[in-house]
């Protein structure tokens, strides 16, 4: 990429400095190796993630940067110890591509928490050196622990949100056994990251209230996505009539917002998962001591949850709402999501447009 | 109490005003009740808890105010219904005395939590409509479930903290099996509850680290408690060696602090519990996503934790470390107490001196 090398064969779109106005580019993936599936990329989703890198926003930016880590696409060649996938499998990447697959985390399959450090699908420096690159690409080298397979009968376009907003708030909700039928749920904030929880607590037969700031998203709320309850969380009416009834909260707003009013709707040992990134978490020590009330985090989630998530999305017929676009369309989907200005993710048609 | 009653024939020490100055009072308990259990009380514990509504600091104090919740005596009468204790025996109280004895909190024997609410020990509506009455009085009456055997080989006097200050710390590192030898434990304060935790926690066969804001406390912490490390928190050097070290932290310190530094401290799905009360909890979003990391709080314990809590320092010579007060020194013990001038808890000794 900038320099002439003979194999920068991969197409893709990349942001060249903090403006993060995005272009096409030319680059170079590393050859296959004898674990690695190199997978012709048909999808990409289009998170938060990617304004953070491509605008500098941590200040670790790697420029060129070639954003994207909700991938979709079909195998076109494996390596000679693969055994987990064939030429032609769909599948799927997330938002690593790489842990020290040694320490405890990785063996359990949580590799996201790896304690060498797990590598991020793009803007991170993998374990040979190379920066990695993201799915805004036509094509990707990954070793088969971090490749998903995506059943055939799953539209590959759905898919591809799965690997960052789908496992993001099912690992929590699995972690903290969310998946009981007739438990309580709120979810605050419906984007991305939030209208996959509601979709989740659908399927586990959970009762599921979903708190926003915008009564523009009532109606979606309760007819596409059949809440039980739409709440403004402004209205303290509304707010105290649900005290000390929820058994859990995803939390999936990353404005900032006061806790202290959610706490208080959790039953006693009720537990609030933070899995969106507002500037701070405060609260009063009152809501988190009477009741051993909890507030958690949670960062994507291991392989294993991974699988287990796709093939439960295909069990169930859960597909998240999506807005497909072209690549040519990418900065103007980036600003739009940075308005909340979508239902509820883009995906990059890259098969279609990336040529 | 201020009317003459007949039967007034409770002495104790009260508060009569927000300026929290107690002085000897006289007033009447119930007669004792089927399942009642009456106790001539010998020792009480003086806790913050104590000054908080004898100050009425949370602006619902019911005067005259007879503090009180660590209370330890000995069986002087039972009710016709009574099967767990005779007349004789060495019980606790600790800081409640009544619940609704139906709902799943107190069916699970963690009655603190109870649906409809706890009838704390003092300055509380009993379910007979009467005000509590604590532990700084030469006898009380309470139903049987909320009383605890004390075994005879332990003295009443070191009990009397455990029905507050210990449980407090007991419950918690139970509920997050912090009781499994090798791993590590931070304590954050030590006071009446953090020292206890580090007594829990040698007796546990934990890895221990008292931080301290007070370079005084050192000596103490590692010859007299044993800690395995002592760090002042304001050493930011000493702080970074031991990131990503700990897999629990107990935060028992009640003035304010910053939570992030000791966040980074915990491994990854480290947990810390807080039992002090500071005026607000405030982190980074971050010490809670990167790395599924918890903040979570306890109030107090279960009647069957503090059952278990007993028996386990009497097995393991627990004890906690007191100065033993006469009640006639109360009102200075109260205010060497809030400067934290006690090491590390006051016990009144009622049975010689409240006379």
């Amino acid at each position: 990429m900038g320099s002439a090398r003979a194999n920068e064969d991969c197409l893709g779109w990349a942001a060249r400095d903090e403006s993060g106005v995005l272009s096409p580019c030319k680059f170079s993936r590393r050859a296959i190796g004898e674990d690695d599936v190199s997978i012709k990329i048909t999808h990409c989703g289009v998170c938060y993630g990617d304004v953070i890198w491509t605008r500098n926003k941590r200040g670790n930016s790697k420029y060129p940067a070639v954003p994207g880590h909700e991938i979709a696409g079909i195998v076109k060649e494996i390596g000679s110890n693969v055994r987990g996938f064939k030429v032609g499998d769909h599948v799927g990447v997330g938002t690593y591509v790489n842990s020290c697959r040694d320490c405890h985390f990785s063996n359990d399959a949580i590799e996201v928490y790896c304690a060498k450090g797990v590598v991020g699908t793009f803007n991170c420096i993998d374990n040979d050196g190379t920066i990695t690159r993201g799915g805004y690409s036509n094509y990707t080298v990954v070793h088969e622990r971090y490749c998903y397979k995506i059943p055939d009968n799953y539209p590959l376009a759905s898919a591809a949100p799965l690997f960052c907003a789908g496992i993001t708030v099912y690992a929590p909700m699995m972690r903290y056994k969310m998946n009981q039928p007739g438990k309580s749920l709120g979810v605050i904030g419906l984007g991305g990251l939030g209208h996959m929880a509601v979709k989740f607590g659908k399927a586990f037969g959970l009762n599921f209230t979903v708190f926003s700031t915008s009564i523009s998203k009532r109606e979606e709320a309760l007819s596409l996505l059949n809440a039980d309850k739409f709440v403004i969380s402004s209205d303290q009416q509304q707010m105290e009539t649900l005290a000390g009834t929820l058994d859990f909260i995803i939390d999936a707003a990353s404005g900032d917002h006061p806790f202290d009013p959610y706490m208080s709707l959790l039953k006693t040992a009720g537990v609030l998962v933070l899995v969106g990134f507002p500037t701070e978490v405060k609260v009063n020590p009152a809501s988190l001591l009477l009741g051993m009330k909890t507030i958690t985090g949670s960062a994507i989630g291991g392989t294993k949850d991974t699988r287990e998530m796709i093939n439960f999305c295909a069990a169930h017929k859960i597909y998240p709402e999506i807005e497909v676009i072209p690549i040519q369309y990418v900065n103007e989907a980036l600003e739009r999501m940075i308005k909340s200005d979508v239902k509820y993710r883009f995906v990059i048609d890259i098969e279609n447009s990336l040529k």
